[in-house]
């Protein structure tokens, strides 16, 4: 079975030799030969330069042989295939090149230019591609339009994301004018992105925990499931709600192949309550990889006990790799996975 | 019925005429006569000094009619009692005098001198209890091991907690002593409240959403029900494990009256996991109270309406009062629950 395969049978709930992983960020700075590109090329250099963030998507595949890849880029290129752009603040943290604050900074967000103005985006998945040949699964990515219009309101990162919220509760219209282009922006996205050729995509609702769950499902979640909807039955669909620990099967909407699941709450737990044919991905705590060898193949170990023979479970940290993570933790928790020795068969889910 | 009979009423899951409310963090920044008292005294000299620790504790009870005051004071009286003081950074933040760095750092955190240190402490008690009448219920309340560690292993407060995190998984012989230490320390200060007369208490375990449940169960968990069976029997015992969303009947030990809920998830969801005899303390979005009126009277209703009936439900924010607080969305909070006008009788739970 290649990496390709494992990882989508897994994405169907199928049968599989052993638990497919790949780590949300495995691409960059825990990486030395990231951290060499990056003393030449910015991050959006990286980002917008196809051959670079070819190279970069694939550096650690090349270096730990993950199950799939996830295209170099960032989650904010839909606000700027709208018109909002972004950079990289000295001080830390993103800034936008405006805040939306009215409705008039709205007609500013404009849909019908953001093929045009994304075009190094299929680029790269097809330079992605090239490289990386069949026997790895590349999967695409966006922000979901909730955590999008957080960036578009803040003008940027916060220490507090409120406007967003604010705007909800306060100015209804104008919150679903917003959403309402977000969500074109990121089905554009993802549409360019399958178009050229991933086999599977993943939508990051990195600020849902902002919200209190109930909140998230009224303002946050049917956005996200709109998107879901625009680019269901093209390829499968990991949907992830980061900090979102309401109701787990409010999650699966029609196009869910898998829900991700961060470190914060225990997989089985979550699993137990989703039906067996919606796969699931995580969870283990990044900080791990900051540890020694011994503790990370420890606690993978443990997680593998509980999960992993669970038909559709997609080995994965609860949220990014951190910088700080060390190669020889991240080494030894892909050999733990690889050498999972336990039974991953979708028998039972027919029987 | 007082405000005191039907707090403790709630607490023991008795039938009560409308849910009891109080708000975490109701003392301070959001009340203007909590600021005028900050250009004269530093927040030390409140904590400090008892007559000035009464009057804030009476403040939000005298303008809006609480059921219970809370002790105005910091969870991190533990560490000074043991001899690792604490003060305000001007840039923000805290800082402890020295970070717990080593075995020997650990020696200068003496168990013996807690009482003695922290003698403003019941005083403090005693001047709210004479001030406060016997109307309205008064609790005492500590931070809980876990948290508490974190303080004393960075050194302060820290943009990222890791320090605590990684001695459990690195040094556990060192870890163990740590929270041996603070585990005797945070019983003393419970122990000295409700000597001098608070109702019941609250432990505070702020930042146990840092681990993941699995995880705070094995290393946070276990200091807290030790310091809660301690003190079980004397008082009612509330624990707030902020940020835990794993198995909430985890939470509930020898000693735990009520279960206090975050924010983040649904109070129906987590109550319904709860057996009927324990009581739920939260959850309201704090944020909500920086919003007008009417947003939160119809929030507010909302919660009524799904929880209104439950006896052994103490209504609470998920968080503290926010300095942005609005006065009138305070008051038209507590207006909202005092109008309750279902039913909370305990008769469902003996049939």
């Amino acid at each position: 079975m290649t990496g390709r395969e494992r990882f989508l049978a897994a994405c169907r709930c199928r049968t599989v030799d052993r638990p497919p992983i790949w780590l949300m960020r495995q691409a960059g700075r825990a990486l030395p030969e990231y951290r060499a590109l990056r003393q030449r090329y910015s991050f959006l250099d990286l980002v917008r330069t196809p051959e670079l963030a070819a190279e970069v998507t694939l550096q650690p595949v090349r270096r730990f042989g993950f199950d799939a890849a996830i295209l170099f880029s960032d989650i904010l290129v839909a606000n700027e295939g709208l018109g909002q752009g972004y950079r990289f603040r000295d001080e830390g943290g993103i800034a936008m090149d405006f805040a939306v604050k009215s409705a008039r900074d709205l007609e500013r967000l404009e849909v019908a230019r953001v093929r045009e103005r994304l075009a190094y985006l299929p680029a790269a998945v097809r330079c992605v591609r090239e490289g990386l040949g069949d026997q790895t699964a590349l999967l695409g990515f966006a922000g979901a339009p909730w955590t999008l219009a957080n960036f578009a309101l803040e003008g940027g990162s916060a220490e507090v994301w409120e406007r967003a919220k604010r705007l909800w509760f306060e100015e209804p219209a104008l919150y679903e004018a917003l959403l309402e282009r977000l969500t074109r922006a990121v089905t554009e996205v993802l549409r360019m992105q399958i178009e050229a050729g991933v086999d599977a995509v993943q939508v990051f609702d990195s600020l849902a925990g902002e919200l209190p769950a109930g909140t998230y499902a009224e303002a946050g979640l049917p956005w996200l499931q709109e998107v879901v909807r625009s680019v269901a039955g093209r390829v499968p669909v990991i949907v992830f709600a980061r900090g979102y620990h309401g109701d787990w099967s409010r999650l699966i909407g029609p196009g869910v192949s898998v829900v991700g699941v961060d470190w914060q709450v225990e997989l089985p737990e979550v699993a137990a309550r989703l039906p067996a044919a919606v796969g699931v991905q995580g969870n283990l705590d990044p900080f791990l990889l900051t540890l020694g060898p011994a503790v990370v193949r420890s606690e993978a170990g443990r997680l593998l006990g509980v999960m992993g023979g669970r038909p559709g479970w997609i080995f994965n940290l609860g949220h990014g790799v951190p910088p700080a993570a060390r190669l020889d933790s991240m080494e030894a928790l892909v050999q733990t996975v690889r050498e999972f020795a336990g039974t991953v068969s979708a028998d039972r889910l027919s029987s």
